[in-house]
């Protein structure tokens, strides 16, 4: 296929510079969550979006209603990685301490795979449809991890002389934090076994010798 | 004093509604740091700023030089909080583990007592001189603080099965985690001393019985 062909779609940038528009939907969805994270979403126009895809906003519009929808499948992306791992047999069956072994190793996969989607999900705060949804369904997530820290007291494998909330905050804030300071290519000396063996080591064994 | 002393500083907000400047250096920080921490550093003009303040930008003009002051002296305040717990005796003699678990704590409480310093440090990014400046002491402190996880693993108090760089972003992303989710007004059942414990459980003894 070349650009002269007759019926390639063509489409101009905000610069006059016409240019294909060969987005999938997943690529498309990329670069918008790099405008959303840096720009924030509030911050960032469908004018923001064009400028960094090179393509026209009738374009975009071309593949999603607008920026919310970009939006909602951004953090969705997010949302099914970390509720997958809950469907995960290892999450579902036997002691609680090892659904919770497995589901916080997987957190950490999940985050590391699908780094920039959970960095929006996390950054998310608002008033939008979307932005409410996000935020309710990752109290759901938490909730559900502080529902297996409680079972995993209660059988007896953790200690129970810790507020379960404030552990679950804390655990997750560890694990969180991931999106601030891990860079794939910075180095990209961690792998993420590497890093969720260390999250599960300081979580369930602590430091000291 | 009355609105009406001819010496009292008057002055006129964007709406045209005049208000006296009764700020201090101190209140005017605090009212500037909720509004950095809100629009982002770089979102926030000095129109913006004015406005929340109810006074006028000439009047701002009147405390500092501009908004890059204002944010120098809110990091900074963050700062002196942190590397003062670095300087307090305990966190200078004895084994390094002692050091470190004086340090995890006294940051905790430094965390929560100055919660939007803290907060708006360490969401700075960008290219001031003074945001360059900021990333350089929390880079510093990290540093010191992982040189301190070493020093507890040479004297045979910690792991030496985990990498240190990683176990200090760790434990620091947990810390950390507390400008995401705690709120003072909210609830407000969790003491700085509980938090700070729970912590140091976590990090030096894990979750498991």
């Amino acid at each position: 296929m070349t650009m002269a062909e007759p019926d390639a779609p063509h489409d101009a940038v905000p610069d006059g510079t016409p240019r294909r528009d060969t987005y999938t939907p997943e690529s498309l969805l990329a670069v918008a969550v790099e405008v959303f994270i840096d720009r924030g979403y509030d911050g960032t126009s469908m004018e923001h979006l064009s400028r960094a895809a090179g393509i026209s906003k009738s374009s975009i519009y071309h593949h999603v209603r607008g920026k919310e929808e970009l939006l909602e499948r951004a953090v969705g992306r997010a949302l099914d990685g970390l509720f997958g791992v809950l469907d995960e047999p290892a999450a579902d069956h036997g002691r609680a301490v090892d659904r919770l072994e497995h589901v916080l190793r997987r957190t950490v996969e999940v985050l590391m795979a699908e780094l920039p989607y959970v960095t929006l999900l996390l950054r998310v705060r608002g008033n939008t449809r979307t932005e409410r949804w996000a935020m309710e369904r990752r109290r759901e997530f938490d909730q559900r991890m502080a529902d297996l820290l409680k079972a995993a007291v209660a059988e007896g494998d953790l200690r129970s002389d810790i507020d379960v909330r404030l552990a679950t905050r804390l655990l997750f804030g560890m694990v969180n934090s991931l999106v601030e300071w891990y860079r794939p290519a910075g180095g990209g000396t961690l792998s993420s076994d590497e890093v969720a063996d260390t999250v599960v080591r300081i979580a369930f064994d602590g430091l000291r010798t």
